[in-house]
């Protein structure tokens, strides 16, 4: 018993995607039944199509920013109803009694998470298909609600580029009279300043290319430092609690570990590879700083934050395609040529 | 107005020490004058008088762990009156008024600390000298008590090697029910074994050599691993909330990465080099790892630590040398011949 779904997917390596219909499982008992509005566009749904971290199966259907309405609950679902509007990020399912699942913390699930897309289903081993479609099918545990008055559209990659900057910001405890700093303007980036700022933090802005400035400032950095820049580098030494790294591509850390303050910390959420070239350790040691990682965040977490993004009136800034565009959108996305983030309106599946 | 003082000096990069005569001030207001009764051999006194590090000047009479009775105190003084026995580490002074400085972290002081010899006097300028030596004045500020019933010369490597270890067990919080290994067993590294385990921690040792079992067990060690057998390293995955690695050349940390807990953190505080070969993002990132360095500690948490000591009985496992067979101790220590550390009975420089 499986239900027809239509969406887009990637049949091979690099190959353009294409329209394509699969199944999902009907909904069991504790499963949440949600008919996808919209589906933010993430570097790594790239990453997962081309293959760049290994693993990839096909078909895939990407997508790991889902917004959508909930459409038909199993019977011992009792924390959504039809017509909830709700969230999916960048898992499904988890073992639920390891540590990390017992503390909320899913993304460190000893047994591996189960991902959105790209992975099999712990129970019945069917594919997972992501939100690059018109209908998903997620355990109740793992859907977050949307607080009412947050825009829906622009809601979409709080799943994925919110949660992945809010879990170190809240990690790292940011509040007032933290200084943060963040590297890279992207799709991260642009959510990190937000968020950091709303959080009460001094927000820098790390940026390559000048000219970004006006709108940094608008999306809440109160400095931008040119890492271009040997003077704006050494003006800005030691005075960072932290650090979040969104850069998505090997990158020179050194330059950005000096501007740590004592017990600072620098955080990478964007890249996973080899810290080319190398680190010293003699800012880490004289300094007392840290270099660290952080992967997505919680299923309580990312209520939280959209919670707090309620509160807030704080969304993602977002160009709405239609699913049609989408191999013209990761062209352009692999350009940084996006203002921030791509937002496929599912509706356009239909048409 | 000086006092002349005889001690053991190297007079150029890589000589030989021997015997030499030098001034230190009168004791100013705050000062403390110290009869130096032992002086621990560490190996950063090599690194300076060989130069690796930079910045050596000559003559240099090395030593930061040192023990002595207060033979006269500056007019200022009230904490210390003569006789009590006292110790000096690797700061004789700091500015006093910098944030780190106020937290009591004056290893972090943004003027940079005055170190106990290959320095300068921030006041008079005059240079400094260190514990191979008879006599010291310090700042009051940079003296701590060591408490009744702590052996006296084992306790001197408490003032480096001690408190070097001492500092990050504290800063990242270790105590009953934490997971910490110990990478290197020298002076720091049974410091390291002793203090972790008296403050509660379930502790492992990662050793490179078979037949050091019965002495780190004896030291507190709870389990070793011999981080040359692959399938010992692979069932020590995951591990541990702390590694304090102390080992003083540069080696390949991802092993040890790979053995650490979800949040733990791998602290360096015996190496100042590049981190060759490169560090993965990877473990960092999935398992929100951190790689940090420390230095030294302060004076308040280095007053801590030896009150700490005195309770629970703990000090170095030292070899007792006459002042004459320093070069040899030396030359012991580069092939590790030592267990633990050296300690000099300054009695030897009036014989
Ligand atoms: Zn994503
Ligand atoms: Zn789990
Ligand atoms: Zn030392
Ligand atoms: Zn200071």
């Amino acid at each position: 018993m499986t239900m027809n779904v239509r969406g887009y997917a990637a049949l091979a390596v690099k190959a353009d995607l294409v329209p394509h219909n699969f199944v999902r499982r009907d909904p069991r008992a504790n499963d949440v039944v949600i008919e996808i509005l919209y589906s933010g566009v993430c570097h790594s749904d790239i990453h997962n199509a081309y293959n760049d971290w290994g693993g990839a199966n096909f078909p895939m259907v990407p997508g790991h920013e889902i917004i959508g309405r909930v459409s038909q609950v199993g019977g011992d679902v009792t924390r959504f109803k039809v017509g909830d509007h709700v969230g999916v990020g960048c898992m499904v399912d988890s073992c639920q009694h390891c540590s990390p699942c017992e503390q909320g913390l899913e993304q460190y699930c000893v047994e591996g998470s189960t991902l959105t897309y790209n992975d099999v289903d712990r129970h019945d081993k069917m594919p997972t298909f992501g939100g690059y479609s018109e209908t998903i099918v997620v355990s109740d545990k793992f859907v977050v609600k949307v607080p009412d008055g947050l825009d829906l559209k622009s809601s979409a990659p709080l799943l994925c580029a919110g949660i992945t900057t809010w879990s170190p910001l809240r990690h790292w405890k940011v509040g007032k009279g933290s200084k943060v700093a963040v590297v890279g303007l992207g799709g991260l980036g642009h959510m990190a300043l937000k968020l950091a700022k709303a959080l009460g933090a001094e927000v820098t802005l790390f940026s390559r290319s000048p000219g970004k400035e006006q709108d940094a400032r608008r999306l809440g950095a109160d400095h931008i430092v040119l890492s271009t820049q040997d003077d704006q580098m050494a003006a800005a030494k030691d005075q960072f609690d932290l650090i979040i790294d969104t850069v998505p591509y090997v990158h020179d850390l050194k330059p950005y570990v000096s501007t740590l303050a004592l017990n600072g910390t620098l955080v990478l959420v964007g890249y996973l590879g080899d810290l080319d070239p190398v680190l010293s350790s003699v800012p880490l040691v004289l300094g007392r700083r840290s270099v660290a990682g952080s992967v997505i965040g919680g299923i309580a977490e990312t209520q939280e934050m959209l919670d707090f993004c309620g509160e807030h009136g704080i969304t993602a800034d977002v160009e709405m395609i239609n699913i049609q565009d989408i191999n013209d959108a990761w062209k352009r996305m692999l350009k940084s040529d996006v203002k921030y983030r791509f937002v496929i309106d599912i509706a356009s599946l239909k048409a």
